[in-house]
């Protein structure tokens, strides 16, 4: 009965208003089933609303409800079934502040530190190039490959171009695991690569770091116990404790992966963003295609100069570039065009030596701030890159709870809770150094401190 | 054994070479194996080359192999496992053509109708606006948001900005379905959708169409037999047909699919290329949140102005958005000023009449060669809109080997076999007339009237 009234639901949204359905006869024979079957399909139809039967002349079709009313959209909640997205901590990572508080969260450069003037010059050149709006070669205009490449001492065919660091992970994601597949994860990392690693459906498995970056006897056993096929690492400038990956560990960890059949994706998103120079990435130790590399330039530019580079060897590059074609055709040339004259330009390594310089000095500023004020939160370690700090909490406090009471008293600062891919071994916070004035970062970590201590 | 030799294989992948492994004895109490299963998983490991053993002092990790002669990269098939892409369509789509063959292929303007003046003048005001380079709005800018609703009648609140129609289209199929989930689609249909479901790991299922659109009984049966939540849809100057849904027919699919607990998903891909106007979109008749909309401004414009707008109501709007966001953040800023100031500078609505106009005559043009030099194709239609002629060969001939045949005679065109989610009924090509000039429309089909009689 369930059946034939689905059917007939389906056939009478197919009729206008008013239209007469079939006999009943008709449907006796047309679906073969009893006369009593029908008329009880019939009397659930006209019960709902969809029919109406006049007695002695037939079953119609209701007439429509009007336009007019509160719509309930009750019924997404069935196709759109369960919810595999995380992206709270996103959102707030990339909300403008509130007016009069202090942001100690924020994954850019800050404002005065963009090349903004450079970037409007590259731009301009960018739109006098022939065929500026065109179709590019859909693994990126040639020349910016090979800059890509020449970073990393890669051929420029083993490159492409991506629409920013995020959308080159997803592909990577989406192109070299399927759906319900483990992905090895340094514990804490990027939230945002947590999202992701969910949102492909995914199961994030954490493996522990020390200062010298992921443990690979660790990483060798959880290969061996999950018999996963890809790590998820940022070698350089960890993101979010800023660690570095000794040289030795290196070599080790591509041979765990490599021993393990698996892939490292290497998300080196702070190269541009050093204070102390780093050792090599760890694309550059590979020999079998083992890892597949992300350079993004956003982090050393601006937020919108959406372009990053993937470096790939092997028949994985075919999927990334398959994979990147059916998900978004390829990434707008005019961007394309204007990060190559940017990163071409002599203000380029200008823009760099400054950039080095000025996060030294912030960074510099808020951990300053952070003895004076804060002796009781532990600051990991000093970075030498990328534009954070990781801090320990006294035990016993709770990230969440000291995110709201400093929100409430004027700084915004990030809980540590979402870099865990699972539960937080202990409290921490990180605090970006790279929005607020130097003024702002001290007096951020006094209202902080204040907070901490109500 | 096999499970302790992959144990040991990682450990040894861990260590450095000549680095000595634990004794037999601790292996054999640390695994909890028998000291025969130890030698043999020992001896696997050494025929392997990965461990060495000398007798009386122990076993050690082999020295690695230097970095010399070819490299293998045969163990990428086993983490890369079945591949679902198919995008050989869309690479040869977004190819470019040969020199001196002629295009009948392509899915842009051609280049002397797209506004490319006017889109530079516009890219230098977005250049000039405040915060250019900046973090948008996660859902796009306010204004542009207001212009695509204002297209439907929309509230601005209910469009997202994404980075052109495949992108939005990828985005929403990854928001409302799971992978194995049936897709309803038009057959035949624009291939890009069908790659598209693929990839996401869905199975599409074709519903026969008519000159009138997609049959509105058929589409419920579809529901009622597949239990579809979402149906793909061109109702307006369908890929590759050219058909318009009726009228009629608009509001009965939308009360089917809403019967059917089920969205729609419409792709209006083609509005501004109207050669004649096209009925309202389907998402205007819509109160439920029933149709999802994808407005792209690529088609009208140029193909790196990679924007497009989704218009959605209810809780998959929230869907889309976080979709968005964990799969590549935002469209850069840029893109979205620009497009913004194209759309509202005067030089639009003359855009678009210009657009009308030579689509029209190059319509006309392919059209009348068609009926002068190949009276044996069929024209299925005289398309009002879009930027194809959609061909019916005569019975029996293979669209692959016409294809072929024309690409050696110096005419590339669209085989039709691809446009159908299952086996095609009759062989078709699809001919672009938005490529070629007038001379080369007529000349393209001598050449592939030629291919057709050799």
């Amino acid at each position: 009965m369930a059946s034939l009234a689905r059917n007939l639901r389906a056939e009478a949204a197919g009729m206008r208003g008013g239209e007469r359905l079939s006999s009943s006869r008709m449907l006796v024979e047309r679906y073969r089933v009893s006369p009593v079957t029908v008329s009880r399909a019939l009397a659930l139809l006209a019960a709902e609303g969809v029919v109406v039967t006049r007695p002695g002349s037939g079953t119609f079709v209701a007439e429509r409800r009007s336009g007019s009313g509160p719509v309930d959209f009750g019924w997404q909640s069935v196709p759109l079934g369960h919810r595999a997205l995380d992206v709270d901590g996103l959102s707030q990572l990339l909300a403008p502040a509130p007016a009069g508080a202090i942001a100690l969260i924020g994954g850019y450069l800050p404002d005065e530190a963009q090349p903004l003037r450079a970037l409007a010059a590259a731009s301009a050149r960018a739109a006098r190039r022939p065929n500026a709006w065109g179709v590019p070669p859909l693994s990126g205009i040639p020349e910016l490959r090979a800059w890509f490449g020449s970073l990393v001492g890669a051929d420029p065919g083993d490159v492409l171009i991506a629409d920013g660091g995020q959308a080159a992970l997803w592909t990577i994601l989406r192109s070299v695991l399927q759906p319900g597949a483990p992905l090895l994860m340094e514990s804490p990392t990027y939230h945002g690569a947590i999202s992701a690693a969910r949102a492909a459906g995914l199961s994030p498995v954490p493996v522990p770091m020390d200062g010298d970056g992921v443990r690979p006897g660790l990483l060798a056993e959880a290969f061996a116990m999950t018999g996963a096929r890809a790590f998820y690492t940022q070698p350089t400038f960890q993101n979010p404790t800023g660690v570095v990956l000794s040289p030795e560990r290196r070599r080790e960890v591509v041979e765990v992966a490599r021993a393990a059949g698996a892939f490292v994706i290497e998300d080196d998103y702070a190269r541009h963003l050093a204070i102390t120079s780093p050792p090599p990435p760890l694309v550059t130790g590979d020999r079998d295609g083992t890892v597949i590399h992300i350079a993004s330039l956003t982090k050393a530019t601006a937020p919108s100069l959406r372009i990053a580079g993937v470096v790939a060897r092997g028949p994985v590059a075919e999927r990334l570039r398959a994979t990147q074609l059916v998900e978004s055709f390829f990434p707008a040339r005019p961007l394309q065009e204007t990060a190559l004259e940017l990163v071409t330009s002599p203000a380029w390594p200008r823009h760099l030596r400054a950039v080095s310089a000025d996060l030294r000095r912030r960074r510099d500023v808020l951990a300053a701030a952070l003895a004076e004020h804060l002796p009781e939160a532990h600051l990991t370690r000093l970075p030498q890159g990328g534009l954070h700090l990781w801090v320990r909490l006294p035990d016993g406090r709770d990230d969440l709870l000291v995110r709201d009471a400093a929100r409430a008293n004027g700084v915004l600062v990030g809980p540590g809770r979402p870099y865990f891919p699972a539960e937080p071994p202990a409290p921490h916070l990180r605090l970006s150094y790279s929005t607020a004035t130097d003024e702002a970062l001290s007096e951020g970590v006094r209202r902080l401190a204040a907070a901490l201590r109500d």
